[in-house]
């Protein structure tokens, strides 16, 4: 549109015509003389802003075609859904057009480095109930930022045909219209087409073009599927729609979605070498990775005492949180533990032994850290000059500093602690748990992760958000590849059943890993407490077939489990203060191995968001089932530890099990019967407290 | 960051850096060196798309405080929300940080035309699951485009003082430093601060300057209420953060929420004069609307005769829907309904009675419609150029034409068919009922709605777009102030609850206003056809009191229910193709006027998403709560038409009504005493099909 028709309309309507939209009726006069010459306005609206709006003074009109509401997209596509290597990605979106035409869409995604878009068709949910959702899905095949579109055009040969075919159905037969309008769309695919495609086409022409060729006959060589398949291989898109945005994804290695964690200090193993030589047993029990607490030198000043308290006796080790000494920071290694080289040894033989070594990653410096004298200014301070101690008033934490993200030199800051990752990166760390996320800049957190894993893309983080649900799951989009959860606190059926179908199908599971811990050194559920070793079978079951990735402290295995005082969380005698002598032969690490078998052989158990509760029609019993492509693994387990209890597994139809069928428990080999409805179940303490049941194929 | 130090590092670092990001560990060689003058790096990172994330190069540092998940919001904002005047719009986001910083926040909002920003305190909504859920609410005083976003900052100053008062509660008393740091927080405080808010934060000061003051005293200085007060009133915005978007919303007038609406055909009452004569009546009847299918020329050629017939016979008037004849097309009236002068006649005088007249507007033409000959560039035609009518297949509309919504001068049509609404408007006409926008591109709606909306921010249209779901939501997103509904077709328990939930709770309820018709010239259902007249009493008290927007076509107070077959959904003798002799004296007036008047006198039936369905023990009875303020009604319908059932009707302590409670029947003036609990209900065929029961204040 000219723009001096734009003006012209600004000073010769609107302001007249404001008048007119009140409610009372226009009265027949200059207002009916502006009406009857309204064909003359432009199409652009007078001063609005119509951002939002199609442009009709595009030279084509605006797509018929509407894509909405695509999935997976994480806040409006602020952040990205996460996949791991070899997962299919479902996508899916609303696509629609006005009248009947048929239409068809695709999902074009690419990988990391991609220029080109690859495209897969999406076909319609047809038992979707608000219809009009189309679907695809996409392999994501190396780690890294993947994106994706949707697109999407009106088949109008397929349409034409369709429109033909209901019309010779319904008996209609001049239809010599028709097929004059089927020879300009067939005109135009063979000018598409090539090869034998083209020659079909051609072929075709020449039949609808031939007299003497009976109108049946003609019909028949249009209907032809093979027609049909040879234009669409070629398809017409002059009217194709793109969503109007591309939507990130994230990919990561399978690591991040499952594996076995088992948590350890290792002063208590007598430090690197001593873990080193107990590489194999690891190996042995299942593990996948090793998460170490700190292992950077620990302040002096204020350090705490065994069972936290406030003075340190002579030869108390400190706690491996309190991060720095004059032997160094978070660059460094404590010398009780061994050194770089050591590190690195320790490193590369878990490699050897398919285990990976985590490290924590704790932003806090003890008093004695050499950035409080290097680098004063990254720490708050009073008033007077005089550095300030963390503290959540009424708590003092004196022998720790937390930086202050808002200090001037926060680029300085940021840099710094990014090259701390990055330098246990390169000393061969490829996973890193890191604390009390929650409690820095989410931004920051953005940053960084981008920034390493741009320079090391198979590095994961494990967030230790133990925060409300929003903080936690805003942690979780910012990048963290895997979450602690609230599973410690979840013990009944309800709770279980409650939480794990929250983060398995509420749009969770969609950029939120579970990472399914037992125990931490910080936490010594009641339920353990009370519960004993029963409890802490029915426990590390529940974690290591609920989520795909789940983890144990050490201390599990010998079901410890007396409290620092009744109603505390902590450990008496916690490792946090003090060197224990640890071995590898707890009672419960026979069930430990075996569980981490049956998960590594069952991919059902590697996946989170396949989970289906039973029915058991006993608060103390839960089951569920979860399926992976032909595994079908069904789980129950007793939650009373005190009491066996009785029960059943309803098996619903739905599930698309036989009438009857075989299972195995994978725990002790046993086979039973089962069928669909209810199966008759007894677990509890003095008997077994667990099936991990596998249908027979 | 100097754009040279990023070219550096692309230089030195990336290729061999991404070698290293192998899962083989680093080896201790060049690695460690780079590692070790990583902090040279700068912040920026190497090739990558960054634009997701945060700025480190800014010169201060990212907010800490994030606003995720703003509500209302449809499609990220792709389209706006809709309010009508003198409604509040509830606004809400997830608000937080790190840290245990108070946080303040405001939604910020403006009006059409509004340069400034006004703003209103959000308050975090403590029983939120999710927690860091805040919110607020803004109310909407005229028609047009509104914009809202949310503000949030850290209260430094609160902060501290809460700080100060968790340790003077656990006995702390040595505050001289933490004296100091509020001393700079007021300081700052008072320079922000004027008038008495200024000289209190001084005197605060002062006093805490003062030697000679006891610490005590100083303490309950600063722990003042009003010393807070003070210095919220000029809060330190420094790290505000702002929602990366403005959101619209689109505000209509109270007729787009609330009506009753009467559709009848102007030449069964004797054209507009006829209708004019009515108006006392329509008015006396409690209607606000009332609705004329198309006005204008009926095309001759193909014309429909009685029923649906291909062949009319002479002086059978045609269906309105064919639009178009010699004496005009959508700007013309039917000369047999009178001339524009006594249509705006009669949309004047409506007004005076407190109606409004609605309009169709339905974009097709008869072969007849002037714009064949004018413009037959908008039509679709065949190779050979002749006209394309109307068809689906096997269907053929051969009295219809359908414009072609891809000709090359779509500009053309596009503001052809504006300018028929524009002229129509300009006749006084605010209110048009759209005939199948779902068949037309939704991006025309868009442009035309705005358009039309631009000039008369009154108009309201009602969207008949019974067709799936996504196209009926799209078509409301699009700007549709009303849409008709599948309530016509939901007549069980099951389907009215789980149905009406869906409009008021799932979302939908922020962008579509349903407009509930109990039947249509298309829409006989089959529920009145068997049930007869106590079918007709239950299905309008269900329209009127479950939708703030119901309608009636006119028959229907006639217990008109003859279909013209069996299966078939349309009258008999339907009054599209024959012209009826209506009188307003229909058996069920009455009792339409009684739920107009009482739906007028209760603000509560005025609403949708403030219902509540209760229990009644009978799938044959349905029974709901509805509150507004202090206004609280409970219907209850039989929906059996045959026999009278039995039941109750549950009503939960959370409702927060008395243990007893007065109700009184405002369909007849009788009065209950009912409970919390369950109370006893009798209604049915032969006694009274409904309660509408207003609890005494």
């Amino acid at each position: 549109m000219p723009r001096s028709s734009r003006s012209q309309h600004s000073d010769s309507g609107p302001g007249a015509r404001s008048g007119a939209a009140d409610a009372a009726p226009a009265a027949p006069s200059d207002d009916r003389i502006r009406a009857e010459s309204a064909a003359e306005h432009p199409l652009e609206a007078p001063g609005e802003d119509w951002s939002v709006l199609p442009r009709p003074a595009e030279r084509t009109a605006p797509p018929r075609i509407q894509i909405l509401s695509p999935a997976p997209m994480i806040d409006c596509g602020r952040f990205a859904a996460k996949r791991t290597v070899g997962e299919w990605v479902d996508v899916s979106a609303d696509v629609f057009r006005d009248g009947h035409e048929i239409i068809r869409a695709v999902v074009r995604y690419r990988g990391p480095g991609d220029e080109d878009w690859r495209e897969a068709p999406m076909r319609w949910i047809d038992r979707d109930v608000d219809g009009d959702r189309w679907a695809s899905a996409f392999e994501v095949d190396r780690v890294g930022r993947w994106e994706f579109t949707f697109e999407a055009w009106s088949d109008l040969l397929a349409t034409w045909r369709d429109e033909l075919r209901r019309k010779l159905e319904a008996g209609q037969r001049d239809l010599r219209g028709e097929l004059s309008e089927g020879v300009v769309l067939l005109e135009e695919a063979r000018d598409r087409a090539n090869g034998a495609d083209r020659r079909l086409v051609e072929h075709v022409l020449q039949t609808l073009a031939d007299d003497a060729t009976p109108e049946e006959a003609k019909h028949d060589a249009v209907l032809a599927p093979e027609l049909l398949a040879a234009v669409e291989r070629h398809p017409d898109r002059h009217d194709a729609t793109r969503l109007d945005r591309i939507i990130p994804l994230e990919v990561e290695r399978e690591r991040a979605r499952f594996g076995a964690w088992y948590e350890l200090f290792p002063r208590s193993f007598g430090g690197f070498e001593g873990v080193r030589r107990q590489l194999p047993r690891l190996a042995e029990l299942g593990f996948d990775v090793i998460y170490l607490p700190p292992i950077h030198p620990i302040g002096h000043t204020n350090r705490k005492g065994r069972n936290n308290s406030l003075e340190a006796a002579p030869g108390d080790p400190g706690s491996p949180w309190a991060i720095g000494s004059e032997e160094g920071g978070h660059e460094a290694i404590n010398p009780e533990l061994g050194t770089v080289e050591e590190f690195e040894r320790l490193v590369s033989e878990a490699r050897e032994h398919g285990l990976e070594i985590a490290l924590d990653f704790a932003i806090q410096c003890s008093a004695d850290h050499p950035w409080l004298r290097e680098h004063p200014e990254w720490f708050n301070r009073r008033p007077d000059g005089t550095l300030k101690y963390a503290e959540n008033p009424p708590k003092r934490y004196q022998d720790i500093y937390n930086v202050n993200w808002d200090c001037e030199d926060w680029r300085g800051l940021w840099n710094a602690l990014r090259d701390i990752v990055l330098l246990w990166s390169q000393r061969g760390v490829r996973i890193f748990r890191v604390d009390n996320p929650h409690t820095k800049p989410l931004a920051f957190w953005e940053w960084l992760i981008s920034e390493i894993r741009a320079r090391y893309p198979d590095v994961i983080l494990l967030s230790e958000a133990f925060t409300r649900r929003v903080k936690l799951r805003a942690l979780a989009k910012a990048g963290f590849g895997q979450s602690y959860t609230y599973f410690t606190w979840k013990n009944s059926r309800h709770e279980l059943t409650e939480y794990v179908n929250e983060l398995a199908y509420s749009g969770m599971q969609e950029y939120c890993r579970p990472n399914f811990f037992v125990n931490t050194p910080d936490i010594l559920n009641e339920y353990l407490v009370h519960g004993g070793p029963p409890a802490f079978v029915t426990r590390v079951v529940l974690a290591a077939t609920l989520s795909p990735t789940y983890g144990v402290y050490s201390g599990f295995e010998n079901f410890e489990n007396v409290p620092l005082a009744p109603d505390s969380e902590e450990y008496l005698n916690s490792e946090k203060y003090e060197i224990k002598q640890r071995r590898l032969d707890g009672p419960l690490l026979p069930t430990i191995a075996r569980i981490n078998r049956i998960r590594r052989e069952n991919a059902a158990l590697q996946h989170l968001s396949n989970i289906t509760f039973l029915e058991t029609e006993n608060e103390g019993l839960i089951a569920y089932h979860k399926r992976w492509g032909d595994n079908v693994i069904i789980v129950v387990v007793c939650l009373d530890a005190h009491t066996p209890q009785e029960g059943v597994a309803v098996v619903p139809a739905w599930l698309g099990l036989p009438p009857a069928f075989a299972v195995e428990d994978l725990l002790d080999g046993e086979r039973f019967d089962w069928r669909l409805g209810r199966n008759y179940v007894r677990l509890g303490p003095g008997e077994r407290m667990a099936h991990i049941l596998r249908i027979a194929a």
